[in-house]
């Protein structure tokens, strides 16, 4: 099938789904849910064959990790289905209502986005993850997975399309792409008209070729050089406790930090306390000369440190003269996701709040906690680094626009 | 100039930008005001330069017309500056604001978009205006017109720019890319990182290119193939007033009606009197065959008519037998800027405003509405037709994002 046929298909399902009520999407999820229980083994079998190729071909282990499925995880995927059943609907909430002088009633109300593209690579739960949040916020899905997936990718899609089925939904509210090739991921990159928005979903690399190539609208997510200023006022100990945190809690995540950015007047006390902490937990170090000259055996930063997203425990280190440096320091080499200053300085907090253009910006806490699920928002599609549209922790509410509906008795613009 | 060093000096400026207190704002875009004031003659000046170059390369009077400034049109200029500087400002607004569990507090915050890009052709008031509402909102702007314009645009800048400089802001937060080739527009739409947005205006062909070439995201805005749907159980005589209106009252608008849908049981009632109106006015009506078997002398319209946004005396004409089929023309054929149906049937209505899928939908009243001021806005950067980040209208706040501001007192992720 070509991509504009799967994309003519969506169009015409997410005409069907902004008419659902909240009880049909729900039972849909649940009813997807079920089938993806009901299929486990031929989608366990699917992805088995999908190992099997992926291990002659050679993929890394850290590959096959992502690609693995287990009954556990299909579980988790049947969890996640039911867990967005059961979060409230954004869809149909006003957000203004006013009546002109001239009569006319304007309301604005919150409607799905329409048909969202989803790019993404090694991991199967994605479909079934995908699928749940884009269709509880109204929305019909086109994936075009990876090909190391694509036979687990189809049974988990048969599955879900199933459930819809029984629920006399449109199955073609989610739709996988059959075709692997650089082709079909171009095409869908330029159905504009029919697809609203495509999210890319995996390495740096991915999204930048989205970000590059599509002329449909595209969220940028995933890419996050943390930053951690360690200000001249703080708790060294407190610092060392987030910092650790931050790096070695989860290692290869968008809100691990990256980067520290410490004050010169607190580097005498803070760097040897963490050079102990963190060679406990094997962390590698590289850091300026500053920072060098007080704790021996760091590797020294090169330029290309302070830009780089290691996920790996690893960490880049600057030594800076003021908070003002700081700040101008990482505005110029993070990726807008999540930074944070350590400080007992109220007026230093607030200006770095103000000042460091970031989706989050925190004060004394770890960038850890950037995660729609830490936030509230229930489900998470992913984090945005973009400005424009939604930013940082996308959940349902992200996944909407809006229309006007504007309702007169004849009148006419004088 | 390389365009690169443009946007590291706007993204300067809008570091600066995002700290200014409203009253800041609102002084310098007074002084701007009074700045574009004092530049009268050499703006005016430059301009005839502009016209006379023009002239000699063959623009047309339409053309010519729209890159024409008068004292008139400046001072137009200078009331735009000053009505923003008198509109609420939209920065700093707290959007949301709790408290966890863990004692994390995290307040979203509206915050400026940081540097918007605009890309624009003949019109010299667009320099002074897209600086004004991206200014209001806390942003930098770089702006890149057209060669036809460029002493005019330059004259209206460097004015600008001295405003700014009277009250000590940095003049950055206003540049004009001198060189107009096509590869500065280019190398404008790939600054990521640099640029948060770009904004065309102008024609179809203008954002189309802009679209499909720009890495940096994009919002799409103007294009309008507005259309009426006349209901079954319509007010013929209120049918009648509203397709008038909607089609004439300003032919050049992406508001203007381009297409009518008609049910086909009140086509005897409603054509005979819709053809003495409309031919009082002489627009022309490309019908189908329905119709014309009604309606001697109208011309047959075509497949390519359905899609076309005339911005002229013209309009399309489909017969359909159902609200059903007029809401699938109309979403197959539509830029889903603004429609309207015309009914006394309430049920009708209702399927209407929710199942066409534009920015703005019409009960009984002219797309003519479909505008910032009408909406209330204050001011209008651009009607949005794409569904990411804002639809419709934009204004001020439509030029803002928001960010998370996390504060805590040593939080770490258990």
């Amino acid at each position: 099938m070509e991509v504009r046929e799967y994309g003519e298909r969506s169009r015409r399902a997410a005409a069907r789904m902004a008419c659902l009520a909240t009880e049909e999407k729900n039972r849909a999820l649940l009813a997807a849910a079920e089938s993806l229980s009901a299929h486990t083994a031929e989608i366990l079998s699917a992805n088995r064959q999908d190992m099997e190729a992926g291990r002659e071909s050679g993929l890394s282990e850290g590959l096959l990790d992502r690609l693995k499925l287990t009954e556990e995880r299909i579980q988790g995927m049947e969890k996640g289905l039911r867990d967005l059943a059961a979060l409230p609907d954004p869809v149909g909430e006003v957000i203004s209502d006013r009546t002109l002088p001239n009569g006319l009633r304007i309301t604005k109300r919150r409607v799905p986005l329409g048909v969202i593209g989803i790019i993404y690579e090694a991991r199967p739960n994605v479909t079934s993850d995908a699928f749940g949040i884009c269709f509880k916020a109204g929305n019909a899905v086109i994936l075009r997975g990876g090909s190391s997936a694509i036979r687990s990718n189809t049974a988990v899609t048969e599955a879900l399309r199933e459930g819809l089925s029984a629920e006399k939904l449109p199955p073609d509210a989610v739709q996988l792409i059959a075709d692997t090739s650089h082709e079909s991921a171009q095409a869908l990159m330029h159905l504009n008209g029919l697809v609203d928005v495509l999210i890319p979903r995996g390495s740096a690399g991915l999204i930048q070729t989205v970000l590059r190539e599509s002329s449909v609208p595209v969220i940028e997510t995933g890419a996050g050089n943390c930053h951690i200023y360690v200000d001249e006022s703080a708790d060294p100990e407190m610092a060392v406790r987030i910092i650790l945190n931050a790096k070695t809690q989860r290692i290869g995540v968008c809100n691990a930090a990256e980067s520290l950015v410490v004050h010169r007047n607190i580097e005498g006390v803070l760097l040897p306390e963490l050079k102990k902490t963190l060679d406990q937990h094997h962390v590698e170090v590289r850091a300026d000369d500053a920072a060098r000259a007080l704790v021996p055996g760091w590797k020294e930063a090169t330029e290309e440190d302070w830009g780089t997203e290691y996920l790996d425990y690893i960490l880049s280190l600057k030594t800076v003269d003021s908070v003002d440096e700081a700040i101008r320091h990482i505005n110029r080499y993070h990726t807008q996701h999540s930074d944070a200053i350590i400080t007992e300085n109220e007026e230093n907090a607030e200006k770095f709040l103000r000042e460091v253009d970031s989706a989050c910006v925190y004060v004394n806490a770890s960038t850890r906690f950037t995660d729609g699920g830490e936030f509230g928002l229930g489900a998470e599609i992913g984090i945005s680094t973009q400005k424009l549209h939604a930013r940082g922790p996308m959940g349902l509410r992200e996944l909407t626009t809006y229309k006007y509906e504007i309702r007169g008795n004849g009148q006419v613009r004088p």
